[in-house]
């Protein structure tokens, strides 16, 4: 059987990133450029005034108070048109341009002005520079801004958009359809008769995916019907990704498989050596030179959870166009002591909480795969390898779930 | 002058948690209950298979291999009929509900059939529960599922839907009004004039909020005039929350003060003890018991974005009606000395990576309050005390900003 190491490597050899696209600015957050941005402009784009006040010549202003003649007024967004002399300053605005000959601004809370006359009384005299911030201080014209791979943050969203970068080039969002499937399986808004439960994967798939910054596409439910969930499951290979819960084991009644392949869609893998989440099957469906990856996520909530973190996710990072295959690894110290007595690596839900000494993992109480109360009160999970047992203060590896702080 | 402790708590007295709704579930993502969920049946509501396989009674099964009488098959969503004798077993799938008499599931790859009979060969007797979920094991009718004042994470989702939570009782998504102010500024997409800037707040605060689980309402940029602000400003106190950027220094042309007091905006503070991000100004709407918090946050581009994160983030999650005031407080260690020597708390970007001994905090390369570009390189903020030089290693007080890794 497949260890998750390997899975994975399969997931990622199978996928090649999704094209670029021209986004709006305003729509792209989280998005990755496909080829870095480079400044387009110095930034400031000129010697930049930082406060409200007189712009000076520095040396005029050696022992105060001093008392200049104002010669022009500068809003912010206007330009000066006159140059700073000895015994001379400007009034100037935040963000305007220093006018030639000034070096220095001293900030209006520090002058009394009268008419043209303006006595200014720093605690100190200026130094060159003081609340000026020079032309190309932040940035030079040419110089790369955001690389490419790189999810953008609200920074980065902010700087492109001083540079002019609006569309950009990323990968724009996927869109994954999301479909549980089997007779026992009713919507959270119906009574669940006799044998039969609610579906929980349908709604848990979904929000992890807006979490992980994929659009969801609810394709809702469907029984254990050969028509059905093949109608289905061509209208979910319109997506970038196609996530099936349930229908993967081994029963007679699971149809999920086979649907599959009439489909298309062609197996990678099934069948991943790690617990919960075994049953996991892999799958992509080349529809004319745009892939769609496919996962049979197993029907217990919180197998589909693992098997949703440890390989869905790694997947929507390589369609994205994410330069690093992985999250960060995270090292945490078990709270209390845990078994794994199972011989299958087990991706036990904790709960991660930062301290002064690193991360701890606190295991929470949890009865098994069909325990989504339990996991519910965790963020994450730590890796127990199999036969084997921890004690409290051992390290173990850790990775924060998507969507929990 | 306020201290940033001060302000935080004058922000919070002034702003009640907003109003409950009936949201869907499928929008829920990151919202709060407003009162706890309860579990509304027994989790699983029988007891459950967990692998495809044969329930048996365990008591026959302890010299394997053991040769069984199939009498009956029972697919999930269906309900078992007959009750397993001494020397019986039921055919049954993941996920359907124990047959009467059986206590055990032995799984399908270890069994062989031949007619009405099958020969199962575990490698041990299997223990009474074996691949069976007990009835109630996860959660018991009644029990707390999910707390109020809580965001909800995929996990709790998955688990109000199996509970039948939809739709949920949560404060709706908060709806957050942008607006730059400036004669300086022009949009993203348009070349800046000698003296001009493009606007890089609009787009980053808009990117902050989404990131923080917010629905942004873009109004765009407006010039210093008097008329076109107020009207901005009256569209803006429709929302939740108003953020303005530019307008609030001490400048001739800053006109947003005295526009927001026109427009019956109550000033709360102006002007906060921190760097960047001194002239921050805050103040409540009052509109018909409505009220709407409005931010006016200044135009250097990291200032605006250190005031949405020390003040507007901790009044999102009032209102939005969290539990608990602040982000939890994270600790790290400067890889390299930093010193603040002006006299005002510094918050100091930087890059915060996990390691084995805790959090490490990199000063990124930056020009001050006017760096974009230096910001962009970090993920949080360090707090440096005014008037310190702290030495690489020393621990400091740090803070991830919304929408970083």
């Amino acid at each position: 059987m497949l260890s998750v190491a390997d899975a994975c490597a399969a997931i990622l050899d199978a996928l090649p990133p999704r094209p670029a696209t021209a986004a709006p600015l305003a729509e792209a957050l989280g998005l990755c450029l496909t080829e870095p941005a480079r400044a387009t402009v110095d930034s400031p784009p000129f010697d930049k005034a930082m406060m409200d006040g007189y712009a000076v010549r520095s040396a005029d202003c050696g022992g105060p108070p001093v008392t200049l003649t104002v010669i022009e007024e500068v809003p912010a967004g206007a330009v000066p048109t006159r140059t700073v002399g000895p015994g001379q300053c400007v009034k100037i605005m935040t963000g305007a341009p220093l006018p030639d000959g000034a070096d220095a601004v001293i900030p209006v809370e520090l002058s009394r002005r009268d008419g043209d006359r303006v006595t200014l009384s720093p605690p100190a005299p200026p130094q060159p520079g003081a609340a000026v911030m020079a032309r190309g201080a932040a940035v030079e014209v040419g110089a790369e801004l955001v690389a490419a791979g790189v999810p953008l943050t609200p920074a980065a969203i902010g700087l492109l958009a001083e540079h002019g970068y609006d569309p950009v080039p990323v990968v724009p969002r996927l869109r994954v359809a999301v479909l549980s499937t089997g007779d026992e399986v009713v919507p959270a808004s119906q009574t669940p008769g006799p044998g039969q439960i609610r579906d929980a994967n349908g709604p848990l798939l979904a929000a992890a995916l807006a979490a992980a910054g994929a659009t969801p596409v609810p394709l809702g439910l469907v029984g254990d019907d050969r028509a059905a969930l093949t109608a289905k499951v061509r209208e979910g290979l319109a997506a970038d990704v196609l996530l099936l819960s349930g229908g993967v084991s081994m029963g007679d009644y699971d149809l999920v498989p086979g649907v599959l392949a009439d489909c298309g869609v062609r197996q990678v893998f099934h069948k991943v050596n790690v617990k919960p989440g075994k049953p996991l099957w892999f799958g992509v469906h080349d529809g004319d030179g745009r892939p769609t990856a496919v996962f049979g996520l197993p029907g217990n909530p919180v197998s589909s959870l693992t098997g949703f973190e440890l390989f869905v996710r790694p997947a929507l990072r390589r369609l994205a166009g994410r330069s690093s295959r992985t999250p960060r690894r995270l090292r945490a110290r078990l709270t209390e002591a845990v078994a794994n007595r199972g011989d299958r690596p087990l991706y036990r839900p904790v709960r991660l909480t930062p301290t002064p000494e690193g991360l701890a993992a606190e295991p929470v109480r949890w009865a098994g795969s069909g325990d989504l109360h339990g996991a519910a009160g965790a963020n994450g999970a730590a890796l127990i390898p199999g036969a084997s047992h921890l004690a409290a203060g051992e390290t173990v590896k850790a990775f924060r779930w998507a969507g929990c702080e």
